[in-house]
């Protein structure tokens, strides 16, 4: 939501617990183009009575929700992530109370509750190493914005409580990159795997790419496809169609800097 | 255990319904060479105060336990077989009373509760149309006998109540296509992915190839190297260590034969 990612830079070569200091002391920043090579993961907490909803959740709707870690109910500690605090090292959160944002803090340690149960979700960032590796331009890096998020017309199989349409990221890629940018990215079926959908939005029921739900528009440049590939904001908006009574995320593009190198995340 | 697979036959051509059809009406045989490239899955079912923990031990140790689908309280059926009574259609159950096996029936209608959820976990039998179809031989399907499996001296990462030791199953492959069948098996991480070892089984804590914990002992040919995948026997080795008060699976070998085909696992 009109959040602004920094181009790569110094920045890269920010060590993973350097970074999650700078954000502990308030950096309030998107962190694409950090911590370069490192896996980013979006987070959601919630209730405990509300956890095996989510789980069954993710897993019935692997592509949008690959869950790579839960935590002990209470605990804002992760393995993904070792001497990291979920309650202060991301940089910027939005919490939600029944289903509603209420308030995009840079710390929530003042309403973290014991019966917490943290939920760290894959995130495309962590295949964008890959695909500049193959020669695949990420539009949104070069023009220093946010990747594109939509709201889809294709509804997640629902769990529980739990039920909402999947998210999706976008991507403009030269058509004669599309191939490879599929077969690069399925791959890592832990961080969305292979594309939902390349060329039509309306296919998608995306009205208008210039207008995204969530993230930065980026316009395409000639030759290019837009691709789309499920999203870790996917479980967001089923807390906005569910409604539970309390729970936090990042806040979309402020994500968990993890310790794990993205190649963890290859299956070959 | 002990039980002996078929050789590859005619059941090979059998459809899913039809083998289910079978097993229903009292057909208690092993399920290897049924249904040739389709996927089959292990069950474990338990009560519903049961099923997060057997669901976050599945997303902790996900090679040994890839979860393919997860019924409603107390349902019999599962996407993965429409028309198909998960208490009836396995040609062979295993009880579990406390952590100890308590028979072994065909049809487990009469200790059916409302409150079991049913996990459905992908089986290695599912790559085995790939490894075949790249030129690897599979010993135990040449021997007529069912894959040996092992419990190993790898503990689980343990997930609430439940915990306990991996299970591998075991295939004898020839040195020089070991490589052939790691890249393979990579590509299909929903059905146990890479193996987890390749070559001496004391790595592994197994004391003596001749004498496996479940299946059947098949002997390497003269330059074969014994190499290890994650078994979806694990749920059962868990249930054994951590003893909840009941439980229904698939005796060893006795899977569900789905109606998904085998290539639906591949991710590239």
């Amino acid at each position: 939501m009109g959040t602004t990612a920094r181009p790569t830079g110094p920045r890269a070569s920010v060590s993973p617990a350097d970074a999650r200091a700078a954000f502990r002391a308030g950096l309030a920043t998107p962190t694409a183009g950090w911590s370069d090579g490192r896996t980013q993961a979006n987070l959601i907490a919630v209730p405990a009575d509300w956890a095996y909803d989510v789980l069954l959740f993710a897993q019935r709707n692997p592509k949008p929700c690959p869950v790579l870690d839960v935590t002990e109910p209470g605990s804002p500690a992760t393995v993904l992530a070792p001497g990291a605090d979920l309650r202060t090292d991301l940089p910027r959160y939005r919490v939600w109370r029944d289903g509603e944002p209420a308030g995009e803090p840079t710390d929530v340690t003042g309403v973290w509750r014991d019966d917490l149960v943290a939920f760290l979700i894959g995130c495309s960032f962590t295949f964008e190493g890959a695909l500049r590796e193959a020669g695949v331009p990420l539009r949104h890096v070069e023009q220093g914005r946010n990747v594109p998020m939509y709201l889809t017309d294709r509804q997640c199989r629902p769990a529980g409580r739990l039920h909402g349409p999947m998210v999706v990221s976008m991507r403009p890629v030269p058509a004669r990159l599309v191939d490879t940018a599929r077969r690069l990215t399925a791959l890592m079926p832990a961080v969305h795997g292979a594309p939902v959908h390349a060329g039509d939005p309306a296919e998608l029921g995306i009205a208008d790419l210039s207008r995204p739900d969530f993230g930065d528009p980026v316009p395409a440049r000639p030759g290019d496809v837009p691709v789309f590939w499920a999203c870790g904001v996917t479980p967001q908006a089923a807390l906005m169609a569910s409604a539970p009574p309390f729970a936090i995320t990042h806040a979309p593009g402020h994500m968990l800097v993890t310790d794990v190198p993205d190649t963890a995340y290859r299956v070959a």
